[in-house]
């Protein structure tokens, strides 16, 4: 019931999920109510398709953290409820962002070991493949230790859900030789070079953010936020603006692109754009499945536990 | 005789800037030798084209602190000499870029009241029109009061060389509101939106770079530098690698641009790029032009007396 489109987008994207049958043993659950839903349960088994209804509806400028009281009912309450009793494997929702990190972190609650979870963006690299870019934006201000932490949550995301073998893992900086840098990159740096369970492959610059010269960047929140609205506006301003009809400057669109996982977390949770459309929620479903199968939270958990 | 092409880009950078002819009262003075000047020379007096022979050439790589002791016979040495007597108004070099920032802060000295000199970038917008986005690099660590005295320097650039009336001075930061951002940000926030001198309109974020919400843009030169990067590899990759003939995309041809002025200082110094073209000089010796009719050193020694 959430996001700028709500119900038809996100119903007409798992209409589109459960007709592609790409993962014929997903089940989806989706909390709430609307005739779409009931219209797709008519052909589609509870164990393909369960509508759980809601009773309470949060809006997206709600204060997140008064959510789960006052609002039981809402699917945020009903969802994150479902997912720490592992009723669901992983949990997707275009509502209010702030709501979603709240459940997040204080219900489903970090790692034991990790002092910040983090949100990666995938980054369209003019070779065709991605990069995944984190911190972009929970984490305004950080220590080098949270970066050398978003390396191995973001490696081991790689890895294990995108299916890159020995992710590279660069630091995004402002030269490429190593002393280059604010305080923060210089020490992180240092850490980094010194981590033996990343493939860590130095500096990388603002100009090769699309030459896929790392499959995995770090830096802080503030700056990969900045980043990330920068490179999401290139569709807008070059394909939108300027009506330039180009594949590449499509993968920028992030309304098809969805969402992005929080990482750090003992569950699978994503966070979707609010301008999600029906492809996006197609394409976060098949990342829910596939962050589900590869059991990320218990490799993480095992990563940090030894560390 | 600096950059990746000298000296024969900088000097039929020099030949396009006297047969343009729009700056009559202009004269060059050119240091260095090469045969190319000495054919100009033919063509133009003196009080047009002065050239000033070099006996020591530094290279890209060299020490810059040591460039002024060592090599007193370099175009850096006699330059900023000739500077900081006021024999000439205005210097550029696309050389050893350390070697210019040494010059500009060690031998012409900031401004008093200016505690950090700082380096802007032309943002090209989709409007047509520019924004000015400081510090770019020079400053990788900044206080709140630098970002302060950036939104000043950068504001009287905006008004008295490109001549934007009460120049719009934003913020660039993770969130329109205000509260938004990370410590720097949030105190820096504090500071534009008290100072008198400045025409503060707040918070942009990354997706309105290039949407020319704001004629100056202050931040980090971490940040900056990451952003000006980023928007530089616009034309190598959409232009170039993707083949996309696109007007709005080849203004991000950033070796047709050229040199950034270092403001906050005595006098006009113009950093080039290594790689600038004839036209990037041309434009150059335009820019050191202005900034000189402007006398916008001056300007900001009598608003950093007051302040």
């Amino acid at each position: 019931m959430g996001g700028d489109f709500a119900p038809d987008q996100s119903c007409l994207g798992i209409q589109r999920f459960l007709e592609a049958d790409q993962f014929p043993d997903a089940q989806i659950v989706a909390y709430g109510t609307c005739a779409h839903l009931e219209s797709l349960q008519k052909t589609y088994s509870p164990n393909r398709l369960e509508i759980i209804p809601t009773t309470d509806h949060v809006e997206m400028d709600e204060h997140p953290t008064k959510v789960y009281k006052e609002k039981p009912g809402s699917a945020f309450a009903l969802g994150f409820s479902d997912l720490s009793q592992s009723k669901i494997d992983s949990f997707i929702s275009a509502g209010n962002t702030g709501a979603m990190l709240v459940g997040a972190t204080m219900i489903v609650k970090p790692i034991n070991g990790v002092s910040r979870p983090t949100i990666p963006t995938i980054v369209p690299c003019v070779n065709g493949k991605t990069g995944l870019l984190l911190d972009v934006g929970i984490n305004a201000d950080c220590k080098p230790e949270n970066l050398e932490q978003f390396a191995i949550l973001g490696s081991n995301y790689a890895e294990h859900v995108q299916k890159v073998a020995n992710p590279r893992v660069a630091l995004l900086n402002i030269g490429e030789e190593e002393g280059k840098g604010n305080l923060l990159a210089k020490a992180a740096y240092e850490l980094l070079k010194m981590n033996p369970h990343i493939n860590f492959v130095g500096n990388i610059e603002g100009r090769d953010l699309f030459l896929h010269k790392a499959d995995v960047i770090v830096c802080d929140g503030y700056t990969g936020n900045i980043v990330l609205k920068l490179a999401e506006s290139i569709y807008h301003v070059f394909g939108e603006m300027c009506g330039i009809e180009d594949e590449y400057i499509r993968r920028f669109n992030h309304s098809q692109y969805g969402g992005t996982p929080v990482l750090g977390i003992n569950k699978s949770v994503i966070v979707a754009h609010g301008i999600s459309n029906a492809i996006a929620f197609e394409q976060m479903l098949g990342l829910a499945y596939e962050i589900a199968k590869s059991d990320l939270p218990s490799t993480l958990q095992g990563k940090f536990a030894t560390a």
